[in-house]
């Protein structure tokens, strides 16, 4: 789409200003621009303090990292969390992913990314030094570290870095189950995901 | 999507707030969030305050009711403009459209809407009042009034209201072309448009 002419240069900042997030178009900014304009005063404000919020006072869990209001985490703060296990994920849309199954009641280390020499992100771009001090200073009790990274080269990559950093320290290292997903259709399934399944089969428990 | 757990209250506010524009939903707003948070400050105050700016300072032009930086808008303000033509349509993204063709050169009148008893819009929700009065300022002058429209039930409501409150004046007052579009399949233009394209067929100039 060729360069607009707008009417107004306040509406033309804007609707710049929207089109540098990922994924919006031109056309889909000045729709936003015009909607936001049709709003009313105070809501176009709260939304524009509450971005500007996030932006300047949200801080980043000292213990797993996580994007969090003040120093710690409201996972890290819960005491009823089962301490002895640390969740290894790439961001803060894993974790809450995780949360949302129900089924973890652990802690989480967020690395903020995952190596790819692509991108150019490196071991050091990552929190996995944090996370090595992390199971450096728990050495005396039963931790258990899950890598739950995904199942690309890149993750594959990760996990096996991570692995060599803190198997050292003796603690338990698991990785997610991989294998058919539920509902998922033994025909359409691809090679390698229905290889590993089978390798790696569980006692049938009805 | 359930409602999701968040690690943050200023991440959930700005999530929220981003959610609550038209055809964003939860998981591109935290996206949307996550990509701001990594912003450089700066970035992420051009941005916000772009947006209250428009809200807070944009006007309406008080002759083609269009947004302007100030009382005129730049296209009114154009002497270099056939001052003896109006186009009417339904909104700035209108506007932009026909700017964009380059092949228009008079001024414009912003209606911001269309007749739509469905929607609760009638005629004193848009500025026909104004257009009306625009009209009858320039009573002593050849005037043509184009009733760029949308080619629906409403477009063609709208019109034949419009119609009726400026045909009094004695201004000339002229419609859109409808056919079928450069490059359209005769094959596949729906029988309304064929049909009125053929109704309304013209001397072919080689």
């Amino acid at each position: 789409m060729l360069k607009q002419k707008y009417p107004s240069h306040l509406l033309e900042d804007a609707v710049d200003a929207i089109a540098s997030l990922p994924g919006v178009g031109q056309r889909s900014a000045l729709r936003l621009a015009l909607h936001l304009l049709r709003q009313p005063s105070e809501q176009v404000h709260h939304f524009t303090d509450s971005i500007a919020r996030l932006r300047d006072e949200a801080c980043y869990c000292r213990t797993c990292m996580m994007i969090a209001d003040g120093e710690q985490c409201a996972i890290c703060a819960d005491r009823s969390r089962d301490r002895q296990t640390i969740c290894v994920v790439e961001n803060v849309r894993d974790v809450m992913s995780i949360e949302n199954t129900g089924q973890y009641h652990g802690l989480y280390h967020v690395l903020g990314g995952i190596i790819s020499p692509i991108n150019g992100t490196g071991p050091s771009d990552l929190t996995i030094r944090q996370l090595t001090e992390r199971v450096a200073a728990a050495k005396d009790s039963a931790l258990e570290v899950i890598l739950a990274l995904s199942g690309d080269v890149e993750g594959e990559t990760t996990a096996f870095y991570i692995y060599r950093q803190i198997a050292p320290y003796g603690v338990k290292v698991s990785t997610l189950a991989r294998g058919l997903g539920f509902g998922d259709d033994l025909e359409y399934a691809d090679e390698l995901t229905l290889g590993r399944s089978i390798a790696n089969r569980q006692i049938f428990k009805p």
